[in-house]
């Protein structure tokens, strides 16, 4: 739970003695209260991590100044990787889509009912399917046919359009494009794919088919962030249903579509309120 | 629910009309009482896939008689594939350990409590760590230690055995050897592992280190009908628990053992009461 | 799965010898190619449930002769209650909202993308609210604001209102109000309601708070047929996700949205496919 | 994840500012590193809760003096209730069973394959029946026969056996009988039962069979500690199964026994780990 003017630390480090007490003194002797702090140390790659919410009721420093008076007092000392937070900035999200709808309509359900706080500026398209969803929702809808012979100059314009729009975040709610380098490495950790099924089971296309043919009896989804080698970024949430022998192909998709739309909003509301520091191919959702 | 005295076929064929007509009218006629009736059509394998379980009290027909009588009058002529199994015998199941004991316990608790209704004529090992176990339980302990050069002579060795205790059913209770064709043609559809993983993601040795490193967020357990390709069998039964980043391997492999040993439960329990029919590599688990 | 073209029978009566098998005959002597059956014996009630679904391509009685056939030479014989159902049949449905939308978003966003066949010709609501998103659906939107004194005399026009768009199954996706009798006997078991907890536990006014209030781990939800007697129907569809300590009343409110839509999506996809049987104020879901 | 040898804290206070930064620095100057901190602040009760564990290889102050060094130097000044315990600390827990041995068998087999770092130095029940098990595994087994008439003079004797074997916690593992009183008071949060429900639905006698005639589709087992007030305490970990129509009363019987085994043993484990926080009748797990 979040006060409703609270900052938030995202720090990460080599493991050493003190950095707790470091960090939690800082905010002490600026008169701030911790709401919520979590730590990971990583033994076997003696790191450290942690998420640290105070409220900014009584808090002395100005915001400008604070992400300058912890990289001098602290992070220096402690060689830190940081980022600073406010729980009342509104994110900055473009919507890829295809042709399907589920978890379009779940992400926009929530934003539209007020239970995450974002901004969509834009959805981009391959296909102009879901532009009157986009439209009854007030969203603009752009269309960027995709071609072997067009994708890096159409990306480019994406990603030009995205940095106009001061996007933040991308997410890949069914977006069946693989995007590439260019993109990813404009928005690091910044993209967030739905993947279909239980990775890294069923890589690739139609994953549904491949665990229809294998005769699983669970099927999963997994959100992941975007890197350049296909589906294998690091996973941000996942899960599973029970299906069995009566299920078609057909029943797989049907149902397999709740839990992509459920995996991919955990996974983006974790983005959202910062709860997410990735490292060695894997995060730490805290 | 099982009556105390019931008869189940278990039937498959290709799909075509009046099959479950044929099948009940047959109980009907006979003065049987159907108890439960699942049955399954492929449409794609154009398969159909019967159990159907009757009470015995006012069945005309003896017992001896029934397997013939249906074959003559109903089975051939649909060309089916079928078998009968009676409530109350008891399967004869031989388990197959290495060191580590919790699915061991798990299945002789079981045993032991009257919640399964089999018999445990032996225990087979390549260790002789689990013995006290076994002793404990009243059940005859055979150490085969297996090396490169014994292997095919060690497993002849086990079949016999297996044979000369009259068993049907093999438990691969976390048995950390590969068994070889000669078992699995022996007891074909017969022999059970348990695989501690989401098969097929992190098929083969150590998949908890496995899913460690690549930050899966669920971890799982399968079990198998074992056939010759290692972790492809057909599936009987899947399950999954939730991890997150705070769990080394050594919390997967703790964690893993409670899902490891309630699937092979349910794999064995579904078999002992001839719920499973395979095909094409895949499970109907009615 | 379905044909494109089926019959359901939905049967329940008295159990006896013969019933599937007369059942099945009657299919396959007309022709009809069997796609599922379900059939459930309650022992201690001594009744019988069956569902069974047949292609029609082929099938030689006509639709509207099939009822009659089937009454006059197997239902009347045992005694059955039994009801048809085709296929392709589409529903209509009207939902009831008051001011929460993600049930709405959930269930429109399957009836748009066509996952759901089902017509929904109108919603009904105590508040003005959640009139845009009917409106941007293209769905007829009707307030009846309701006060202890026009209670009874807006349920009648509600029910004129039902009756005129000849409305087949009412659901009450988070309409806060609690129906009467007028309305429930005139949808008898096709009233759909979801309650915000794991029933029986937390049955009333605001559940969350007592969940939280009782410091429970794991919140659910639950869908159920409305009777009279408050949030005491026959269940249709449960389940639960986890919290923890950490989640104040807020939190289980937004956790808890994800699971009531996902089980009134269940309970509903049951419904509208012919799966769900009542019977001493529990149903047999097939 | 614990070091060999680790100090924890457990910690609740009123809530204030500065808390962790002080804990964490006393940690820090005599020199220890954390291993694991969890704090959580219930802004409604304006309370707060921590759990610091770190590595004691390096830590000035010995063992025997930390609890007084902590208590004069910070505990006072913030009002603390605390407690200090140590990760090699092999605690002492005593069993209480009737007939059933699901849970049982659960509990000594993680015991006996080095699972659990726990001693057990006696079973207590009101039947003989379960005899042969403890004995089988090496533990004392007392029988107190329980009458209304002996009721609270067998339960001083049961107390006065648990003190004289230093028994640190107590884990009624489907114990029958309802303990008064005089035992809980004598160890205050720390007996452990399980119930066969999700509680509060279906709290009191025969659970399975109220589950049964209300016609859930999830059954569950709640664990919890025990209180004067039935079916009541601090819940420490739930779990569900889905069930439906198929399954009788004895089918949720058998099924439900995975479930209660494994919830007991994840509260057992979380108290043994030392996660555990009560307050307000709920509990915090770390």
């Amino acid at each position: 739970m979040s006060a409703s003017h609270s900052a938030i630390l995202l720090i990460s480090c080599p493991d050493q003695k003190g950095l707790v007490s470091a960090v939690t003194r800082f905010i002490f002797e600026q008169g701030g209260n911790i709401l919520q702090l979590d730590q990971h140390v990583d033994a076997e790659a003696s790191a450290f991590f942690m998420r640290v919410e105070w409220d900014l009721a009584g808090f002395v420093l100005e915001r400008e100044a604070i992400g300058t008076a912890f990289d001098l007092t602290i992070a220096r000392r402690f060689g830190m990787a940081w980022s600073l937070h406010f729980s009342d900035d509104v994110p900055r999200m473009a919507l890829f889509v295809s042709k399907q709808s589920h978890c379009l309509y779940d992400i926009l359900g929530r934003v539209q009912s007020g239970e995450w706080k974002v901004q969509i500026p834009l959805m981009i398209s391959n296909h102009d399917t879901l532009r009157p969803v986009a439209e009854s929702f007030g969203i603009p809808f752009h269309v960027f046919k995709i071609t072997p012979d067009n994708k890096a100059e159409q990306e480019a314009a994406q990603i030009a359009l995205l940095k106009q729009h001061k996007v933040d975040l991308v997410v890949l709610a069914r977006y069946m494009q693989i995007v590439t380098g260019a993109l990813i490495s404009e928005f690091h950790n910044r993209v967030i794919n739905i993947h279909h099924s239980f990775l890294p089971a069923f890589a690739g296309a139609k994953p549904y088919h491949a665990a229809y043919a294998r005769g699983v009896k669970l099927i999963g989804a997994t959100s992941h962030y975007v890197t350049e080698e296909l589906d294998a970024g690091p996973i941000i949430a996942q899960d599973v249903l029970a299906v069995n022998h009566r299920d078609s192909v057909a029943d797989l998709v049907r149902k397999g579509q709740d839990v992509e739309k459920l995996v991919l909003a955990e996974a983006v509301w974790s983005h959202l309120n910062n709860r997410v520091l990735v490292y060695n191919n894997k995060t730490v959702v805290f």
